[in-house]
């Protein structure tokens, strides 16, 4: 039988998860994005806001930005971000201005997440989440279990 | 009698002007930003999507990442930020992770302004807005004026 990683969630999901490790081994927030076009990576990234002293370094911007620099377009109308904690709010304002096809985030963020605010997302969004969720809020819990006892 | 440009709103607000008039000039939507920490320019920056082919390239974020970079922070706290235009959601959520201390901007936006949705930023930011108004909306519709003659 022909595998496919055609409309695989998982296994994008799985890339932004590595994303995600990366950061925890850097000593950044663990969490990771990838943008999808057809079946290719436009772009991978993950929190960088210590690195790079700049609050607005999430996943989700730089992937935006990384995605529209390899497009060379403004809009990801028909790409697919795979992230792996809910976006906040100005993660979700990007998303909007980038007009992103489908946005799929593994854990809620009860906290900080767009969806507290409303619905922030443009209108032709589709919205999927709760995929590998467990392995995404392990990787939160241990980098704050391992924060708070330094 | 000794003039002083501490606490100047009106001369940080023409150099946020100054910045929509490049932005004009170089066919993007003129809008400028300057962030400002104890009567010093951490960052001024003009809108510039069109250029960098990127949604996210706001005046604000582009100030933001600017000032952070200066002034080797990830937080704003003791600065303001002004801006010819209300920020929308995205550049409201950057300024909320910054916490910045101050925001003061021209005309209102009653489209895409943030405050259409909430209030989005950090509890300990102050808000003003209305200074310049009419001169930043006066650039904004001669812009929109000339695409729509195109």
């Amino acid at each position: 039988m022909m595998e496919t990683k055609l409309n695989n969630d998982e296994y994008y999901m799985k890339i932004a998860l590595s994303e995600a490790k990366k950061a925890f081994d850097e000593g950044e927030i663990p969490i990771g994005a990838v943008v999808v076009y057809k079946d290719k990576i436009l772009a991978r990234a993950h929190n960088q806001t210590e690195l790079l002293n700049d609050c607005t370094a999430h996943a989700e911007m730089l992937c935006i930005t990384g995605a529209m620099n390899e497009a060379g377009t403004k809009y990801l109308r028909n790409c697919t971000l795979y992230v792996t904690l809910e976006p906040c709010v100005m993660c979700a304002g990007a998303l909007n201005w980038a007009q992103i096809g489908r946005l799929v985030y593994a854990a809620s963020d009860v906290k900080c997440g767009y969806s507290q605010t409303g619905d922030l997302l443009h209108k032709s969004t589709i919205v999927e989440h709760g995929l590998m969720a467990s392995e995404a809020e392990s990787l939160l819990k241990e980098f704050f279990r391992k924060l708070r006892a330094k």
